[in-house]
Formats: C-alpha cells, structure tokens, sequence
C-alpha cells in the first residue's frame, strides 16, 4: 500500500507535503484521459521493444512489460481496473498497475522517455484513429445522399436564393451539392493527418534524450512515417489538434444546413418531406406534432465544435515554450468533438436515408415563382439581344404575372411580344421547366446526365479511399 | 411494464413506430439533466400546490403528488433512482416514476404547463442558486487576496507595464487590483439574477396556459420577484443562460491574469513567490522542478468558458421563435462552465492564500529598473517645467545611467545639475522609492495610506453582501 | 519642422535610432482612434480645469490650453486637421497640434496623467454616448414592433414550435416577444453602463498620481459618478468593453432570429408578409426576385460581432498587470461593433415598420395544423380526466383527421364520443382557434386582453427611459 | 445621367420604388469589395474571351469588353475611377462603367454569368493571390529564424517547462522549433489552395448555365487545375474561406507564443535579448522604458484573427442553400485577417532578425535551476538503476542543494555516493551542461549537430518552395 501511494507520485522525491485534495481534482484528468487507454499501451509496447533493442532493457524485462500492459489492457476492458483519481493521469495509473504487476521492469519503462512525449504519442494515436472513423462516417453520409440523389434523378425541385425560389433544379442536384461538401471535409481531415501522422516519441521532456534509443524503431512499430523534427516543439504544440477541431468545425456547418433544410422541408409550408416516424419526436402538451429533433440538434452542435475550437485557440494564445501544464486542456474539447462529429454524422446518415421526399409538393411549387425567367432572358440573348437589356424586358414580364396573377407560361404569345418582337412560338417550350433543367448541361449544372455523372464521379470517389 | 413504457413516451400516441435506438440515444438528455432534479422537484411542488389551489387537483391529489416528489428526490439522492435513458430526460424520468408511485394523480401534474416552461423554469432555479455560490467563491478569493494584502502593505515592488518595470508599487495594491476585478464580476452576475429571477412557469408550450391557473401563486412558492411577460418569449430565448457565460468569461479572464502573474512570479527569472508545495506538482523525468499546475490549468481553462459562450451564441443564431429542440444544447455548457469556474476560484483561492511572497527579491527588483523616473519628471514639474520638457530631461539622465551601469540615485547632484539647473539637493529625497509610493495618495493611488482605505473599503462590501 | 518632429515622439529621449517605418505603421492607431477626437479633447479641457485648480497650471495657460483645444476640435470637424500618421494616436497627434498652437503650455497638458489613463478615459466617454445611443435605436425598433402589434391585435397566426405549427398565437403577441428581448437587451447595457461610468483619470500610468490632483473635480466635470479604485486595474483592464460586445453580441443574436423569421414569412413556402420595395434587392440573373437583404445581413452581421467580443476576451487572456500594448487591439473590434449594431436596429426599425402582413395566408395557415389539439386536451382535462390520458385521447383523433384528411372540427361528436364519452356538444365552442387565443388570458399569454395590457406596459416603460 | 441610374441597379425592371438610401448604404459593399477589382477584371476577361469563343459574343464585342476592362483597371490604380456607392459593388460599379464606354457590347458581359458565380470566382482569384504572399512571408520569419539560429550554435539557454528551468537546450534549437511550425503552416494553407484553386464561374446565380459555354476554357485562362462539380455548392459555400481562417488562427497563434517570449526575454527579470531601438517604443511618462510593443501587438492580434474565423463560421451556421445575402459577410473578416497576418509576419521578422541576445544572462541562467537533473537520473539508469528509482535518487540529491544553496555539481563525489553508490567520478563529466546538450543527437533533439541537420533540411525545404 505504501509503495502504491509512492509509486502514485512519481516525482514525490522533492515535496515535503502530500498534495492537498483540493488540488488533486483540480489537475487530475483520469477521469477523462482514461479513453486514452489503449493508446498508451500501444505506445509503451512499442518503446519497451525500442529499449530491449537498444539495450537499455534486457528482452526478459521487455517481454515482462508487454505481458504485463497486454493483462492491464483487459483489466480495463473488462472494467476491472481500478481507476484511482490520486492517479493523476492514464499514464501514471497504467504504469503504477505495471509496477504492481511486475516489479523493478515496471519502473524501467519511462526510461528515455517522459510524459511530455508520450502523451503528444497517445492522442496522436487517437486521432489517428478516430480521424479514420470520422472520414468513414462521413463517407456514409455521402452514400445516403447518394441514393437518394439516384432515386431522384427525375424530381424537380425550386432552387433557391435568399430562400427565394429561384430557378428549377433536380432535388439529386441538390442532395448532391451536400456530397461536394462533405467530400471537401473529408480532404480536410485527409491533409491533417499528414501533420498528426508524425512520431514524437523521443522528444524526451522537452530537449530530446540523452540515451543511445532508436526512433525509427519505434515509429515503424507503431506505423508513423515520420520522426517530430524539434523537440521543443513536438511537446509544446497543439496545432495538431486544432486543425481537426478546425475541420470538424466545418463539417458541422455543412451539417447544420442540411438540418437546416430539413427542418424547412419538414415544416407544414414548405411540406417537401416526410419524417420517419422513428426519426422524429413528439411534443408532450401538442399530440399532433412531429418534430424534426434529430435535425435541430445537429444544428445546435454546430455550435458546440466552434466551441471547442475556440476554447483550445484562446488556451494556446501566447503560451511560452514549451511544454505548460495548459495543454491537459486540449483533451476535453477534443474528445466532446469527436463524439459530437461522430454521432451527428451517423444520426444524419440514418436520418437522410429513410427520408420520403412528397413528389407533388416540390413539383408544385416548382411550378410557381417564375422558375423559369432567367430562362426566358437567355432566350432574349440567344436572339441577340444584349443580357441586361433581356433582363430588364423579363422584368416587366414577370411584373405583369404579378398584376395578372399569372404564370409567365400563361400569357400569349401575342402578350410577350408586346414586351419585346424577339419572342416567338417556341419560347414557350424554351421555358418549360424540364427543358430549363435539362439545359444546363454545362459541368457542375442540374441536368440529369451531367448530375448522373456526378453521382458516378463521387461513387468512384468513394470507392478508392 | 406496459404503462410504464407508455408513461415514458407521453406524446407516443400518434407515432406507429418505435423510436429508432440511435435517436433515443442522440435526442436523450437525461446523462447530464439529471443534475436539475432539485429544481424540478422543486418546481413540481409548487405548481401541484397551484393546481390545487386552482382546483385543477383536489387537496388529495396534490398531496399525494408532494409526497411522491419527495420520495423521488430521497432515492435520486440516495443513488436508488433508475436512470432509464428511453426516460429522454429527468423531467420525464421523474414524471414516470410518479406516476408508477401515485398512479392517476401523477397523470394529472402536467396539467396546465408543458416541458417547454418546465425546463426553463428548472434552469433558472439552478442557475439562481449556482450564481449565488458562484458569487460567494468570488467573494473567498477576494478574502484571501485581502488577507495577502494586509499582510504586505509594506513591502514594495516593481509596478509593470509592458511587462517592464516602470513604477514602485505595494504589493498590497497589485492584489487589490484583482480584488476590483472580482467584485464586477460578482456585480455582473447580480445584474445578470435580475433577468434570471422571472418565473416561466405558466408559458405552456408556447401561447400561455388555457386553464384557469394562477402564475403569482407560483412565483411565491418559489421566490421569483417576478413573471415572465411573454409566453413565446419564455420559452425559447436563452438570453438568461448566455448573459452569466459572458460574465463567466470575464471572470476567467481575470483569473487567467492572476494566474499568469503566479506562473511568471514563480519562475526563477522573477522569484517573487515560493509556491507551496501541495500547490505545485512535480515532473515526471526532471526531479527538481516544481511546477505552478494549478495557475496553468486556470489560465487555460478561461478558453473553455469563451468557448461555452461561443458554443451557445452560435446554436442560438438564427432560430425562429418559439422552442426549437436547439435548445437542449444550451444545458452542458452551462454546467460545464459552472463547474469550471467553480473549482477555478476554490483553486486560486486556496493558492492565494498560501504563497509566499519573497520579499528579498521583489526589494532588489525595485531598486533595478529606474521605477523613480517618473518621478524625478514630477520633481521638474513642480519647479515649474512643462512636463514634455521634463520628460525629455529624464530620459537623457537615464541614459545616462545606462552608459554608466547605475541608478538614477546613484548620481551626483552635479551630474544631475548638468542636465539640469531646476535639480536641487531634495531631489534625492523626493525620488526614494518608499517617497515614490506613499505621494500617490490621491484615490486609487499606491500609497499605504490610499491602500488601507481600499481593504477596508473592500472588506465592507464583502460584508454588506 | 524640427520640434514638431520631436514633439510626435515624446517618448523619444532615450532613443539613439529613428522609429523604423514599419514598425510605425504596424503600432499606430490613428487611422481608427481618431473618432476618439472629441472625448479626447473632451477629457483634455477637463483635466487642464483640474490642474489649474490645484494650481499645477496658471489660469491663463488653462484658458490658452482650452482655446487651443477648441480650435483643434472645429479643425477636425472641419476636416482641416492633418492626421500624420507618426503621429501614433490620435492623442499624441491633439497635443502635438496644441503645442504648436500654444506653445509651453501645451507642454504643461500632460502633467499628471498619462496616455493609458487618458486612452481609457476617452474609451469610456466614448461607449457611455454610444451605449446611450444604441439603446435610444434599440428603443425605436421596440416601437415599431409596437406599433405593428397594436395594428394586428386581430390577426391570428400559427405559433411554431420546432418549425411545426402548434398552437394559435395572435401575430401582435409573437411581435412583443422580440420587444421583451430588446427591452432585457436595453437592461443589460444599462447595467454595463454602471462599471463603465467610472473616471479612471489620475491613476497615472499605472500606479496612481504623485501630484496634487483633484480627482473628484475632473469626475464632475465630465459627470462620472465614480472614480476608479485602483490605479493598475484601471489601466490595464478591458472588462467595460467586453461586457457592452456581450451585450451586443446577445442584441444582435435576438435579432438574427427576427431577420430569420422575416426571411421565413418572406419565402413563397411562408408568405406571411409583402417585403417593402425600398427594402429588398434583386438579381442580376432572375428579374423576379424580390430579396430579403437586409434581414439576410443583420443575421449574418451577429456572427461579426460574436467575433469582436472572442477577439478582445483571447487578446486579455493571460495578460499580466498592468497596462500592455495588447489592450491597443480593443478599439477596432469596439468600433465595429458598435457601428454594426446600430446600422442593424436602424435598418431592421425601418424594415419592420414597413412589413405588411399578408392576413389571407396566416388565417389560411392557422386552420390548417391542428393548433387546437391541445385545448382539446385542455377540454378533456376540466371534465376530470388526467392530462396525459387526454394527451393520449386527442392524439388519436389526430390521427384519424390525418387519415381522414380533415380538421378536428370537421369530425363529428359521435366520432369524438368514440374516442371518449367525455365529449359534449361544447367542444366545437371550446376548439373553435379564436376561443383558443382568448382563453389564454393568464399574463405572458396571447389572449388579445393580454397583449394589449403587455403592449400597454412596454409604452410605458419606453417612455419612462 | 439617367442610363447610368438605371445601369447601376441592373435588377430594377420589378420595383416600384427606388431602393432607400438607408437599405443602400446598409446592404452595399463596395467600400470593402472594391479591393477584388484587379481579380473581377482578370475573371471579366477571361469570361468575354469565352462568350466569344463560344460565338456568345463577336470576336469585335470581346475586344471591346477587354480594351474598356483594362481601361478601367488604369482608372482604378491611377484613382480617377468614381466609387458611387449607389454602385452596391464592385461588380457593378465596373459593369456599369464599362457600359459607359463601349455601351452595348458592355451589357452583354454578363451573359452566362451571375453575380453569385462571378463573386466566388473574385475571392478565390484573391485569395490565391494573398495565400501565396502569407506563404512568402511565413518563409521570411522562417529565414530571420534560421539566421539567428545559425549564428547562436553555441549558446546554451534553459529549455523550459512551465515556465520553470527544466534543461539546457540551445538557443538555436529553441528557435528552430518556431520554423517547424510556422512549416506546418505554410503546408497547410498550401492545402488550402487545392480547395480554393477551382473554378467556380459556370455555376450561374445556382443551377449551371443554360447557354452553351465553355467552363474549361476560363479555367485555364485563369490557371484553375479544377472545375466546382456542383453549382449549387459552388455558389453558396464558403468553406474555402473559412479553411484559411482557421489555418490564419493556428499561424497567429503560434505567433503569439513567439510573441510572448520576446516579451518575457525583453524583460529585466529574464534580460535575454536587447530590443533593437527602432522597434520598441518609449512611454509617455517613464522616460526609461523599452516596450516590446510589436511583440504585444501580435500577441493581441491573434484574437482577431481568431475573432474573424468564428464570425464567418457564426454566419454561415444554419443557412439553406444555395447563396444568401449573407455571404457579403465574408469579405470584411477575410480582408482584415489577410492584412493582419501579412503585417504581423513582416513585423516579428524585422523584429527577430534584430534581435540581439544576451549570451551572459541566457549562459548564467543556465546554470541555475538543476537544469542537469535529468541527466543525473540517466547516469544511474546507464548504471543499472531503474529509471523510477533513479528519479528518486536524483530527487533528493536536489534537495540537498536547495538546502546547501549550490548547484548539484558544487557536490563531492562522496556526498553523491550518500545517495547512491552507483556514482562514481566520471558523472561531473556527464552533467556538464555542455555534454547535457550534446548527448540528445536523436532526431529532434538539441545536440549542435542535430540542430545543424535540422538547419540545413529547412533551407532546403524553403529552397524547393
């Protein structure tokens, strides 16, 4: 017991007075570092076998160590480990249960090495992974706007502009758009690997390791391709933490639109979809209401990520190198985000996938708000009238459907010549909707072969990561 | 089993499938509302007492929902509740286990209100109460700064700015200084309970209550001053949460200026404090360090409380009236920042108390530096030269001094002459350090006299409230 | 040519090389500081009032110190006054013209006081009118929400919750929601204006004021209540300009929603209101839209003014005492925002007054939705069922109408006495959207009574501030 | 007179009644936009060569449009061009313009184009412009760094932790730390520029174009690697903005690290550098003060910065597609955050390449503060000794000197042997500072020949780039 309570405050040599209780909670972080678990013991058995290579243990401690970490890796899965917030930390409370285990070998572990680079190790390794995971999970998200944009190649939908309906697209077209997002967001995460994806094991406290160890070793062990370049700041920074936080801040911006849409298309007026009984939820005083919950929290935890990414910036400002005890702050934000992205991302999944879009409601309104003007001037324009002048005369079109109460579609032929002498018989097929759509055939337009192309390109996309 | 799992969903009627696992877990808020189940206890009681008085309940019946409350809240404190997390949140988890204990009597306490006025509600009494430990914890640092103070009222000082020193201060009047900061902030938060302490209660979901109830009833049993004047309002404005985030903020921010001071202070470059040991913590691979672990933290964590700000303020932007299911997001920000800013002042408080100021070097520091400029430009002023001109006299004798290597004092008056004419032999006595501080007496100056005044003034305020 | 020059650097006696170019341009803050001119000229007639009194100045040389700065004021307002940019600041650039208008005297200005007392004097001057000011146009949108509401005391709308329809509110009620957001708004920068209405003059450039100055006779003459209480706090702390960007910040995210909402009702999905000519944009592309800009930038102009309020919090983050050149890095995001935020109530005053409410479309929507589903429950509760038994009955019906296509109303009795017996022939009454409103009469409520009481009460309060 | 009214608000046809001056001055942006001039003449020409390719135009038309476009490039730089804020924007403030010049071939331009494309394509031309000068200047401050890395080898400073002396590291190696980083951040906003380097004209106001264009041909006019595969994407997101925000933070942060160690070093108490004159500024009052004020500048700035990204990601949270009004909010954070970070990299360049460090006090700080601790702890590890006993062993030799008052190598040999028999003479040798450095030669460590390599690999980084 006495040797536990020694081993529990490795750097105890110098105080005089048991650190007050007070103080230990406030600068513990086991409570939540512990998901760290399996990091650490990756890390350490990877620089166990780097010493016993080096020499700096004999194989026989080496292996005692792996054996020993590998039992604590399943006293903490099977949730039997005790996890003492006198601990401080994961790491201490791994290697304390080490020593426990496995005697003097235990206590040669943090040879050439200290906390300050293992824990840059271990949440490199999380984010590695967890990285990984999020990219999966976005890449499923694509795939359910993906299917619902191929079952929808033929719906027209009003596209909008300050919510304004605007000009008629292909409700693919605009699943799609949020494919193109995610896709960036997914390239986003893809680059910061580059940065997480470096060694910094071996940085020692701050200056590098006085001790013959092999780098290398240890990164090819734990699958790094490349070695941290500066001790000093391989410790001391977080950027590696905040350029994911960074990203994930922009993936659930592009999330909060889409919730954003889909609360507008859930609502009575706009009427575009159908929630899934088991995607909505209802209101305890109001038995007639479905409420489109998953969505409206999506979007609120947009906010929470632009929180974390602003808690740990402002804690990074102006912070001397290197190492501060500052950086334990980094982990908390993070590991919230993660869970955030994480579950935002599949409950939209879920969500998009079981969506019924109302085929009659969109093509409704597609049918009002003069969709297809903008149409209507290019015809001008392609008689040779110049754009603004086409503009102006459709203006006075429109203005006169308004008076009248009318489509563009419903006034004669007769009618629009009086507007200008350049319109003839087959404007009105120029501006049927669906010759509108098709149209705009162009890269990147809301025709349905060039949008059935787009859905091949980021199915091919998403094949190859 | 089967009315209980009705009892849990209660807007379940209309929906022809189970809600889907991952959205129960996603939407379900009862991990972290849990902690408001004094306050909704709390409120239930009083609107039960309301219901009846209104004859919305027989005596009988509100009776029998009191005592069931009250068990409720003997088993949640206990650690005997089941937290069932299809329950959603606390409010329907307490609801559920009422009414399994009272049977139809539970059925009928949600008459006239809706959880939209009910978590509102619940959340200013836990906010009232917490600012008002927020506010007392402000208040203990205050006292141990004023303690330090006290104790230090002769020992001098280098006044700083841009980090250079510039002018003698006490000490005293350095922590002082933190002791004004403090007390806006508590002032802040008093402000910020004006708007906290409105009764929601009786909004309903979203257009009032129907029935005939009585909202001042309420208002009493519970102490609100006041009634929120609009339902639409009270119900989905969170104005009440984000006003004591920023407020939190500027109090973090505050601490984080105290607590770079005690990390500068502690290092061996300044050496103005020893820190004590239960206040410190040491490195893992560097035995002799000895490191300001509580200042660090605190510095860092004021990020995380701008971050909850920024969370909140960014999920609230742009919502249309009236609740949107947003607004959930705002509850572990608050606690989270509730408790941050909690455990920070405890921390700093009880650190404050305990260092120990050197006096040694914080003497020498002052006598380096030439703290008495300024005043040796006064000096000039009196005899009646612009200031600007005096100003420009100084800066030659100090460079001057910085030539020679020695202090302005350490000049002869013939030297200082040459500079000159205006220089007479009391010049020695008008820029000695102890003279420097004890003339700025004119209030909020540094000189004992000035600064005793200021503790006394601080102490009264502290008792007054 | 020579003196002036020494003049813009008073600080340069020490100096043995001229002020790189760069450097000058990256510390000055003329370009921005100078709308300080009139506070600052403000303080400055102040203070040479101050020094005359205490005999630190001849009277003659206070009166040629207050003509001068008189002079200098109408040069500015007569944009006759050369802002050189060595000037720095837009103090240094006063008293170097003042110099070479009344020669020594000006020299004499400065005496007791420095530029970081001064520059947070003239701040403070500054936000005292500006606050005074954004709270007079908060007040005026106020009003005309007001008067909009008492135009529409007739007019029923749907009440949202989660973006779905639920109950019937009257338009005038849901219009005073956002007056009891701008009247908290208007208390929240009231109470700021406590902490800021403090003279921080004569605390010197951090430690207080080695002269004989009158502190009390400055606060008068500019009319501050207050002097501050600590010379290095006073300097060195921006905690007054955080709480009014706070304040802002929780102003402009109120408004964010109402711009949302008005972007809402203007969308054909809505088409709750008829946006003024005057007060949309149109395309380049598609003549007939009709845009809702100026609603579309005040709800994104929230986003800059969160901004400036995280900017100045993570520039005060860690700073130690006293006053350092960060603090320089308050004004811009100060000024912006305070520009912002009156630009956004001018705009959104000028907008709302104008909106006309399209009454067809909100009766249309308010019978569709099932908004009296839970009077209906209501209904069931006074015959003596439990609420939530009732909740579960009307839920029922609610589905059948889906299934039917129909209203409530549109179902028989015999067809509700289906679904319990506890319906009479008074339901219909009782249901009827109309009955629903006007039983709301409790306060907060949107019974028409009601409103005009709360209207009542908000003119009161206006004109009594 | 009257064509230029009318030209100036191209989407007039449908309105009534002129646009109100307030709504003009709130919604215009042409007082900040006007800066993408350059880029929306550079985008208009290779847009008419275009028109004209595809027979859109005559090949007499593009002339025409070209030779006006440059014409009025001229008129902007030589300032004879009339901002009329009437204009709205830049765009239409050249559109109009150049219609005043060449009439109808000018109304023709906008063919096949919207000011939605044509606005993304302006902001993506300048910020691959800006990028690529931040990038420039990055490796400037890298350069200063090298430099003063190169030429400071030799000089032995503490490394710290916790603001507390924890080893010896080399100056240079402290300084190279910042050239990694500031690595990272050139490698990420070189990242960026695969986002931002794609073409988004073609996209039209949301749908595609329905003209036969030809998107491949601007692209390579304009060097775009890649085409927007989704217009409605390409009109409304901003990602590509808020990408190099974030990447602006991390770099401004790191900025202020910097920053704040040339504060710390600039003071007395540290005393390691000598600012040089030129950059430090004087107070108004302490004629002896040095200020670090370009280094407290930058710290603060990175608020702004910070500010800015979280202004934009505020904004765009929770907007439908596809473009609202409220994407003007862009441009404003964006110009300030480029022209902040552009002038703070070329300020902390000047700055550090001008530093003078002060070999003497970094040297004897050096030798205070155990710095050889840990390698004491290696000796008896080399010896056998575990490296947790070790610890402890070191820990109360150090101790010990605190009591005695000297440094751990002020100790007999046989005072050592007290501790532990492991030592033997050899260890004075082995904790040497010098031999303390030179001794971490793994890759990112501080031994001279490491740092040297380190040295070496980022000239040639910077050489490729």
């Amino acid at each position: 017991m006495k040797a536990r309570r020694k081993a529990s405050k490795p750097w105890g040599g110098r105080f005089t007075r048991a650190t007050d209780r007070l103080v230990e909670r406030y600068t513990a972080s086991i409570d939540f570092d512990r998901r760290l678990y399996k990091y650490d013991i990756q890390g350490s058995v990877a620089h166990a076998g780097m010493l016993a290579k080096c020499g700096l243990l004999t194989r026989a401690e080496a292996d005692k160590i792996v054996a020993g970490l590998r039992e604590i890796e399943g006293e903490i899965e099977r949730e039997e480990f005790d996890f003492d917030p006198s601990s401080e930390d994961i790491h201490m409370a791994i290697e304390r249960r080490l020593i426990e285990k496995v005697g003097e070998a235990g206590e040669k572990l943090h040879t050439g090495r200290s906390r300050n680079d293992q824990v840059a190790l271990d949440l490199r390794l999380y984010l590695r992974d967890e990285i990984g995971q999020v990219r999966r999970l976005a890449a499923d998200l694509e795939r359910a706007l993906i299917v619902q944009a191929d079952a929808h190649l033929d719906l027209i939908m009003p596209g909008y502009t300050h919510l304004q309906r605007a000009q008629p697209v292909l409700l693919a077209h605009h699943l799609m758009a949020y494919v193109e997002m995610l896709e960036r967001d997914r390239a986003r995460l893809h680059d910061a690997l580059r940065r997480i994806d470096v060694l910094p094991l071996g940085s020692g406290a701050l200056a590098g390791v006085g001790l013959p160890i092999d780098r290398w070793f240890v990164a090819k062990a734990l699958r790094f391709p490349a070695l941290s370049a500066n001790s000093l700041d391989a410790v001391s920074d977080r950027d590696f933490v905040i350029e994911p936080l960074a990203a994930f801040s922009v993936l659930m911006m592009h999330l909060s639109r889409l919730a954003e849409e889909i609360v507008l298309w859930a609502s009575a007026e706009f009427g575009f979809i159908e929630l899934p009984d088991a995607f909505a939820t209802g209101s305890s005083m109001m038995p007639q209401k479905k409420n489109p919950d998953v969505a409206e929290l999506t979007r609120a935890k947009s906010g929470r990520v632009v929180g974390a990414l602003v808690a740990l910036l402002t804690a990074m400002k102006g912070l001397p190198l290197s190492y501060n005890r500052d950086l334990q702050e980094d982990k908390e934000p993070l590991f919230d985000s993660v869970e955030t992205v994480k579950a935002a991302l599949s409950a939209m999944a879920a969500l998009v996938a079981r969506l019924r879009f109302r085929r009659d409601r969109m093509r409704q309104a597609s049918r009002e708000g003069f969709l297809n003007a903008t149409d209507m001037a290019d015809y001008l324009v392609l008689k040779g009238m110049p754009f603004r002048e086409a503009h102006g005369v459709v203006g006075r079109i429109v203005k006169r459907c308004l008076a009248k109460r009318c489509r563009i579609e419903d006034l004669s032929l007769r009618e629009l010549r009086e507007a200008s002498p350049h319109f003839e018989k087959d404007v009105f097929d120029y501006i049927d909707l669906e010759a509108c759509v098709q149209r705009r055939r162009a890269v990147g337009g809301t025709a349905k072969a060039t949008v059935k192309k787009a859905i091949e390109a980021a199915r091919t996309r998403l094949r190859s990561k």
